[in-house]
């Protein structure tokens, strides 16, 4: 007899109603009285549990009154439509047969854990609600936004993980060696003799694809990159992780404009269909998790999103009476308490902020005409702040060489990005969405060791 | 005005057939007399080229004349079809704008360049034929993997990439580290005091996320992986690379058999969605690079895959009189020529082999009745052997156990791992594809470095 998901049932219980179906899966609860009893399955295809009745008639009724929490099973039965009752429907079990038993030592009993306690069993906490919800929303989220590219006709891109170059200047990175640690070899001058190294040179995890995926856009026209990204700075906050996963679209012949558009998009698109998708997880996320995050998310899909110059929201936030733990002057970055300001306060949407000074922002981003801001783009969304960041980039080679050497980079680091600015260079802009910030964001978790199946953080790499 | 895409034109000549369009794009050649010219232009949207026809009414006329491979232009005009010409439509420019000039030295001359000097220039060779194909392809089929795993309700997992274990015991490891590696910090004994890297610990790059997914599929039941991978194996072969992708879905309550019936679903997917969404490409490839490749593929889709145990193979293999290079022995783990022999000469169409001597397979694969072969499968396919390896995963304790100890695996090291045996362990498989190995054998490309877009091999981590 072949194996009916959970799921199945849940969308089509009419169609069930009366048959003989077989499912599998754990058990979350088992209540019983001396004759009868009922277990509460999971079977991991969706959110919610199937009630199993059975009752002494099985011959293995008394093994399955004493059932542990998680124990595995195979159930065969009749479902029965209840309407009226608290569950929809119920199976009654003809026979169950006993697959994988569990222990009464089991760390997740139904109780309720702490966040921190679930963080110590990684490897069981996908079996709670909360991360049963939390890593479907991720996994429908990662897929939204490969179907909103591919959609477009994007090419999605797997830019290199090691890299012998230094996206950004910006952020620690982690060395990546197969060198003996305990001796290393050595250049007549004392140095680390890197050309012993397995690349023979000194490698790095990146901690951005974009440069690779300008690349691929002059050839393209419209690409993007998801995959893993690193930052070796030891931050522990409840925001920051070592490894994370990004997605860096790049759109050649796309002003500042374009690119404002395509995250707009983007953003919608995402939200639109996770709570299409993944209605029970949703519901689940703004009744225990974040009572607002409807409200929030809905407010989002329907707003037009505002664009702002950095200059203007200075004069916003110096005008606006408000006492700021750090006071706002134009040259400055925005902190997070300025920017939940604006979006929150002010707008009450997502704000694009835009055409910051260029002494904040990296080195490939566009100057504009006024030689003192760069075409560069945030976007602001109420409740987190800041979620993406972006900007035209700079495609005039004499501009971009002007700017590597005022920032001290070397031209002979970077000669394939400079080469695209040679070989029929155009106008381009993109932008990097942290999709951890993004799950935060759609599921209200605070703490981005609970959006990340196995996360890494200074001092943690376990499992 | 909009810009329109050549893909749109493509698909729609009809519907643009005399109307005004704007296209922007690189320039592949211009060829002029003295009054008029044809640019040969490519948009990134599209495999093909779209004509533009130029002629001495427009003012930069002699600019255009001379314009540099790869120059980057808009071109405003009327759509003309023009049916029994060569080309099935072209645009009659009334305005060129040049974007971006390029310069004579440009790397990528129209002429046949190898792939090998195309390695060096993997910043500009997406805009060669080729690689336009290549690495359109590889989109497709990644997004084709998505789709074939979510459409069945399967949840994506991101397992970790920097990882404290060693997932089989197997292929060489990259460290990862942020130690100061001219002074690095020492134990009383002398050893490395990893306590003081950024981790506390030792840490390493990922070979497989295989044993963090079965922690995901007993809660998810179905679920897959899809990311880097790596190994730092200096083996400077056509096949090998230090970092490529791979595909690992695993899945709970189910078999052997099942297992391979969803890899081989999958497999006849992704060619039937990549032939279908890239037909221009796929034509290419048949034509210039294997002119087998319509074949191989359409007979792997139209099969019905064989099953054999490996017992049979080396049976067959010894009676088959044929000269390997390797003779054939029970126990002896099959190479790349006998896989071969099996697929392309037996039974001329893909092929499961399965239950392999324990000895040669890895800890978790499941212990077979005859206590010495495990219940593993490989998929091997004619024009290249294996493309898929998997297993049904021992789920009893004991025997694991067992098998650990024989093998010297420490379990405190795999705690984790065998508690999922403690706490409700089912019957469970899953495979691993190698991505690069699937697009090699979508586009009959022979070297695994011209289907990354940035390879990484022993001595090469450029751009």
């Amino acid at each position: 007899m072949e194996t009916t998901l959970v799921k199945q049932i849940y969308r089509d219980a009419e169609s069930f109603g009366g048959k003989e179906v077989k499912v599998s899966g754990w058990v979350r609860t088992v209540r019983d009285s001396k004759v009868f009893g009922f277990i509460e399955l999971n079977d991991g295809s969706f959110f919610k549990n199937i009630q199993i009745v059975f009752d002494e008639s099985l011959e293995n009724f008394k093994e399955i009154t004493k059932l542990s929490v998680s124990s595995s099973i195979v159930v065969e039965g009749i479902l029965e439509l209840t309407p009226g009752a608290k569950q929809p429907f119920e199976i009654k079990a003809r026979k169950i047969v006993i697959e994988g038993t569990s222990t009464p030592e089991y760390p997740l009993q139904k109780k309720r854990h702490t966040l921190e306690y679930l963080r110590t069993i990684a490897h069981l906490r996908p079996r709670s609600n909360t991360f049963s919800a939390v890593f479907r929303v991720r996994s429908l989220a990662a897929y939204a936004i490969h179907k909103f590219f591919q959609e477009r006709g994007f090419v999605y891109v797997h830019t290199p993980i090691i890299t012998g170059s230094d996206a950004e200047g910006a952020g620690a990175m982690f060395r990546v060696t197969t060198l003996d640690l305990r001796d290393t070899p050595r250049t007549p001058e004392g140095d680390i003799d890197f050309s012993q190294d397995f690349f023979e040179k000194e490698t790095n995890l990146t901690v951005s694809g974009q440069l690779e995926a300008e690349t691929f856009a002059l050839a393209f026209r419209n690409v993007y990159t998801f995959g893993p990204t690193f930052r070796a700075e030891k931050s522990n906050t409840a925001r920051h992780a070592a490894e994370f996963w990004m997605i860096e679209p790049e759109v050649a012949f796309a002003d500042l404009e374009d690119n404002m558009r395509l995250a707009e998009d983007m953003v919608k698109y995402i939200i639109t269909y996770v709570m299409e998708n993944a209605p029970e997880e949703m519901e689940f996320f703004n009744k225990f998790i974040d009572t607002g995050l409807f409200d929030r998310l809905n407010n989002i899909v329907n707003s037009d999103f505002e664009r702002i110059t950095y200059t203007e929201a200075v004069d916003i936030l110096k005008k606006s009476g408000e006492k700021f733990e750090y006071p706002v002057e134009w040259g400055m970055d925005l902190q997070t308490e300025h920017e939940r300001y604006i979006t929150e306060k002010v707008f009450k949407k997502p704000v694009f902020v835009i055409n910051y000074p260029k002494d904040i922002k990296a080195f490939y981003m566009r100057l504009n005409d006024d030689g003192k801001t760069v075409a560069a783009m945030d976007l602001l969304v109420p409740g987190v702040g800041e979620i993406i960041g972006g900007s035209q980039r700079e495609e005039r080679l004499d501009v971009l060489e002007k700017r590597m050497e005022e920032l001290g980079l070397k031209k002979e680091d970077y000669w394939w990005y400079l080469e695209l600015r040679k070989y029929g260079g155009t106008k381009h802009s993109g932008y990097g969405l942290g999709f951890e910030r993004m799950i935060m964001y759609l599921t209200g978790m605070s703490n981005i060791r609970d959006v990340i199946p196995f996360p890494r953080t200074t001092g943690n790499a376990e499992f």
